[in-house]
């Protein structure tokens, strides 16, 4: 298995099932929440905390998506270092739990599938399975996703 | 079926599989673009025209997040009217082709599974797929959401 140096951004070759990764952390706050929420996703739960109190939230909480838009961000910032960016087709993602003012969010990735274009030897795809955590531990997303990354020798022969 | 009227959000009880809801339309600019992918993702093909020309996009392109979070204010706004708001648990979202810069999206819904809760008589799920097209009526996103939509008799005897 290669070595996953952060340094260096990993080609598909660099990659294989159950190698692991983490990102930095990113602290929320109610202002973040409500400035996406009022771009975004408008609703009482993600605008006001005290008309949250009364919703299935029972109080303010981020939007899923404002969820998923910070997981990215740590990822492409530190979680994921792939040749190529992180450029997904995909996936699937679940809000186990809100996200909440004050929560320190950081993201644990395992690659769970490596394969090889047939068509495109110059490429290939991986599924990620990202788990996005609070401060407390408790997941408040899970992301698997697919990807698209470059291979070696394609880059070596490219150009 | 119940008549989806769009000024009376719906209940569990008024939806039924086959029901089919339109959004209103949301243009996206390179300044929407760039400033999502410098908050969220940081990568070139969302952030410099130029320098995506060489990459898989072959131009700038909106993170898939970011349409993620288009297709939801236009849902929350104008495309899904439920009551309660929409909650969703999780979904699978894929991007078929990037949203551009002038791109205008709007979204198209249509209930798939409609779900009673066994344990809580006061709400249930249901299965929506949204797609969102830009003005070529290409689809750039498909979202499979699961979402929790309470039922008109817990609304009667609550409180």
């Amino acid at each position: 298995m290669a070595d996953p140096r952060r340094s260096e951004p990993l080609f598909l070759d660099d990659l294989a099932v159950g190698q692991r990764f983490s990102s930095a952390s990113h602290t929320i706050d109610e202002a973040q929440i409500k400035a996406f929420a009022t771009q975004f996703d408008p609703q009482p739960f993600h605008l006001d905390g005290q008309a949250a109190k009364t919703t299935l939230f029972g109080g303010l909480a981020a939007s899923g998506w404002h969820t998923a838009a910070i997981t990215m961000k740590l990822l492409v910032e530190s979680g994921l270092p792939l040749r190529g960016g992180i450029i997904g087709s995909g996936g699937e993602v679940s809000w186990p739990k809100p996200t909440r003012p004050g929560d320190t969010l950081s993201v644990s990735s395992e690659i769970e599938e490596v394969i090889p274009s047939r068509s495109r030897p110059d490429r290939g795809t991986i599924r990620v399975r990202s788990e996005t955590r609070n401060q407390h531990g408790e997941v408040v997303q899970v992301l698997v996703a697919k990807l698209v990354v470059p291979r070696r020798a394609a880059a070596a022969v490219a150009n």
